[in-house]
């Protein structure tokens, strides 16, 4: 049959399990409501989608492929503009749904305020549940302008809720001197990993960990990143040793990807993260 | 002396007035938390007063000078993220400040939302308000994905302040079937204007309602627009017959801008917008 | 619900129908392997629909509304890179089927070369077909660098499988002496169009037609086109008047769409022909 | 034979005869130390031939063909950066040269200051000389931040030389007030063209007499300019009927034009110019 | 004399030979009608070639200069569109002439395609000839869509007519599990080289081995790639120890080189290529 | 107070001191005319400083706040066009004054050549001084196309000023084997620095030492530079280490800053090269 009859898909490569027998659940929660730079990120899955048949679904410094694994890819939920607190109520619910169905969500942003939803379900279910955070910013700040949901306070918000000790943040170059003092002896900045055990874990990626000249397309471009391959290998040691609950990418803002190159490198790192989840194992 | 010891400014060209002697004030609401399509209308305001020094103060087509009139440029507001409220309260009493001081507020969105504030700090002072309305699209809705602050709402909470028929919106070719339908007996759609005599009006010019050939920046482009010397004529028209109390221009979003050439329209439609106000005559 | 638990679809908005239960099949042939200038429309089809979510479904010029007819989107022919013989086979055999099931196809290119197939697979069915020809250039050639399956050619190969006086262009404002001369009692130019009364007739849309100011992303932008409003009202009368059995919009080319304004009016284009196909009347 | 043995050329399309046996001689004048907002038309020349292969050698609108007169590319003159007075002097020499040969010089900016030292030497040999000037501004100023020597001041600097009633500026909107006071009784500003029999005249076209959506990539893009096919007829109707001694197009500038729209439009500019310039008849 | 009288040229710098005297032939084959993501590769040579004036001739890592050396630059072959197995006989034919007059053949794609014509018309004459490969991809499918003329199946079809052991890859990051697996004893990947003594070698160079932060502007970007300095070093090493007798440099493509870095770069492989090809020696 | 009704200010972040009680004097020469390659230099300072906004006034690296040092933001220059002599004068003066007032100068490019005048007046209070040279380029040409005063020569400029012995450049990768050959003796290239106690000390950093994938938007890109942590580690070294009486930071051109990405770098490496200064030591 030359013509296709059925509706067609825009899934991320690879990525064509159904719900029902998926270990792992794909979903875009498009918000940048609050980014205060640079905006687009709202677009950031669906690029990484529809540019993702560019990619292979084989990773050759894994060895594995996306077809060995089952994930369902869900699509963007779909978000009001304007109203911060609904929006990250809806992405609260569809990550407990997915939890509820005992299969791993992973969330393409959108910015990084969307993640605070994600802890706060992951949370609800895993009370012990510790934060592995890439990125180029502490996001640690009280409020910004006034508020306290905003991107620039994301991790805040997370310490808030789970305690001292908890985040462990990775690529940090940038903050005011009042964040990094007050990090101090509560949330663990740029510093060798505890021994997490069987720990449940989420990972967070603001792709502006990367350095902008392989990552331009960010919110907040700070110079003096980490290169692709060292944000691969981190995402491989942390995802094959640790016990991930769930994950998220987030800031990537296609407006600012002239000339498209960080759409196929935030597919690739989606697909390393991917294959580097250790599922059905220990949860 | 060669070394500018002073500090700098970065004004709309020749709006170099003070506060206290201005007859117009500029100001900036760089507001597009609810812009459902292309982000960007929050630098709308500062990129048009960067870009403004390659214009003339002088319009040709007006024979005024923009150094004949008083106008202060207030710069941009400070603005917070993430909070639609807060945001439309805050340019609502910069507004009321403006028109308090019997001075003539023009404001640079942003998207077309702050529209409302500024409506309901004119409506405030003047009960027989009028609107005039330059817009590709209706911005009937009741609600955008459920929410009623949306830019494609603003004309509809518009018309429940002021009532039926206080609306006049023009270039209109975008909205459902049921906005249009609605509008019937209470917005008038691409007719002629009634004798406003002397009743005051709010001028509202959304830069959609040009050719995208002519302004592609915008976050909802619409084939089959005006041109530049179309919205020009009407500007004069409407501004030397009408009593103006306030006006704004907004949903220019500068990263869709790729070759400037917006920056440079917007600023000369901010032009023969300050030069076509009658200034203190019967307000 | 909150999450979507179904398989995602990236359709033209409001071409909801499925395939059986369908009047018109839209369909995209992303072929550009014979352009001669710029490369790119191979991505016109999908760059249309991932952007049509900023349409409206509704015209106001036509007061009709996509929900109001059916609309099957197949999405993209899947073709090979490199062997132009083969795709236009794939091409003609896709059209073929959708004829075959009393549809009417609307084809989205790729580049115009891609026409020659549907062109073909109509003729088969309708041995008196006449075609509507909106383009800037003649398309005239005999062969181009030695090839006679070629963009630049694709009118004369019409030509030689209809007949004489079968081929009406309009928009027409660039091509050699030679195509102009030779085109005269063969192919008519810019002229009147004779009364088809209930001949079928299939109208291509290379949307190079536009001018290049309003449609800049095209293989061979040619100054001095037309205006959106003006192609739309050619569409909407010979739409409306003549018995339309297949249709295509070709030569979209999204690399040289740098504000994306292009995949917005060919969007618009798209809707506003789909509208104005008669149906289910005399065919 | 399959390989070029020869050195590679690249010229404007159809230019093909050599100098000796030239009716017209193109020359690129790629200087743009003037320009006071947005430079590059330096690479103005250069970019118009490397695309002009995208363009036809036949006008349909003027049904002749580059292939049926003589002209030579001379390419590119190399000038110095940095020495206005140095630069002007040498393009003054290559223009008295290609007079002093009998040809007639069109040649390609770079921005518009080079059209004084064409100006100069078409001058120095045709003192009844008159010059013919497409436009968005008047350039008319005595001087700007100091400098005599300027862009804005081109045609003030050629009514020096000429002196009163000589220059006839078309499609002008924009200069200051003090220009367009200073300029009547001066120059002819947007005004019937006087009947100026067999005078010689120099033809001057500032692309930015175009609108900016038909070409934005000029230094000082400016709204509510001409469309191309009113430039078009006006290049027609003033080559055919006047006395054409020297002509240049001027202010393209390539790294503003994102799309690569404007080295088509500008190419086409220049063969329409090309083939409406009367040849030896009666200079 | 100021005005050039000549026809201008436009040859990659430094590279002034004649034919007849030069040891190096550079020519261009434009060919990119299997690219399967983002054409453009056909613009490349031209490219380079028009933004080499930004280089210098001399390398300081080499300590050689362009005008040391012996090349011709034959510019780009005329090659028809749509036709792969016509063109890539013409690009064979080329580079045979060029081997039958004992001169080493340096080509600009195009995509990576028309490397197989270079090294037929090699192993025609050396049939002891091994590939130097550098590639982000493997490139050994065995056929892509149904086609086994295309750039993704490149190496394959090298392999089948070298023979096993013949190619050496260096690189790769990126492929299907079964291409990895298939090269195992046929096709070396990113091993160390064997001792290529005086065997004749062809040097194949995809820019997309470059990390796509330094060379975005190919079809096919892949992060994790090499540094420009790596690259060079490698060019540099085999360069100077093997016998080279014939390379290219393929799928660079500018209509994604959106701030033009990527046609300097490729400029200065080139000039490292040519300069570190060890000339007149051992062939 | 909700609406601004002061002067608005375009300042560097954090630059807020008054020029009385200021210790360094920010200030911008906008100049490009010598540019040979890609002009535009000229925004480079107005645009680091609109875009600081995104950055923190904190370095995390030296543990040091902008808000801890008094740093006086004069803004731009005001520079004619067109006259190099003219420009080079008027930023020599600023200097100057800047050092009459016992401030250290610290200078946003522009070209390379603005540096020529700071160091002569530098060279005029400090007849010690020595230079510390960051770039890509040699910049020790005697002349180029015949021009002195050039980009291209102003370290050859500043030799014949300081004489032998007195210029350290480093990240040095392009230039002809003539400047190479004749800095022997002269000029120190990619060498270590000699001791250099508390001899005053004029930091020049052209953006282009860095690598093209981190800093696009300069005029000659140049690949195999620095990354930027190298460059941020050498301005901290000398920096701390050397009696800084003067610096720059030049060549930044914002019409190739495609992606936004170079302001926010460039204004990263101003942030550490202002924090890196000691101040009120030893001059």
């Amino acid at each position: 049959m030359i013509l296709n009859k059925q509706t067609m898909t825009d899934r991320f490569i690879g990525c064509d399990s159904d719900y029902n027998s998926a270990d792992i659940v794909l979903l875009g929660a498009g918000f940048d409501g609050t980014t205060s730079y640079r905006p687009g990120a709202r677009f950031g899955g669906k690029m990484i989608r529809a540019e993702s048949y560019g990619l292979e679904t084989y990773s050759p410094y894994l060895d594995r492929d996306l077809t060995d694994i089952k994930v369902f890819d869900s699509g963007e939920l779909e978000l009001p503009f304007g109203n911060t607190q609904g929006v990250l109520g809806l992405i609260r619910s569809a990550i407990k749904q997915i939890l509820g169905d005992d299969k791993i969500p992973v969330m393409l942003g959108g910015e990084h305020l969307v993640t605070l939803s994600a802890v706060e379900a992951c949370f609800a279910k895993y009370p012990d549940l510790r934060i592995i955070h890439f990125d180029a910013h502490t996001d640690l700040r009280e409020e910004y302008l006034g508020e306290k949901l905003s991107h620039a306070c994301v991790m805040r918000r997370c310490r808030e809720l789970l305690g001292d000790n908890r985040i462990y943040s990775f690529g940090i170059r940038s903050g005011t001197r009042e964040e990094f003092k007050w990090a101090e002896g509560k949330v663990s900045i740029n510093k060798d990993l505890d021994d997490l055990g069987n720990f449940p874990v989420y990972m967070t990626v603001d792709t502006d960990v990367l350095d902008p000249s392989e990552f331009p397309a960010t919110g907040t471009p700070e110079a003096g990143g980490w290169r692709f391959n060292y944000l691969r290998g981190m995402i491989k040691e942390f995802g094959e040793s640790l016990n991930i609950v769930g994950a998220d990418l987030v800031e990537y803002s296609p407006p600012y990807d002239t000339n498209g190159v960080c759409a196929a490198t935030a597919g690739k790192v989606l697909r390393e993260l991917l294959l580097s989840i250790r599922i059905g194992e220990n949860k």
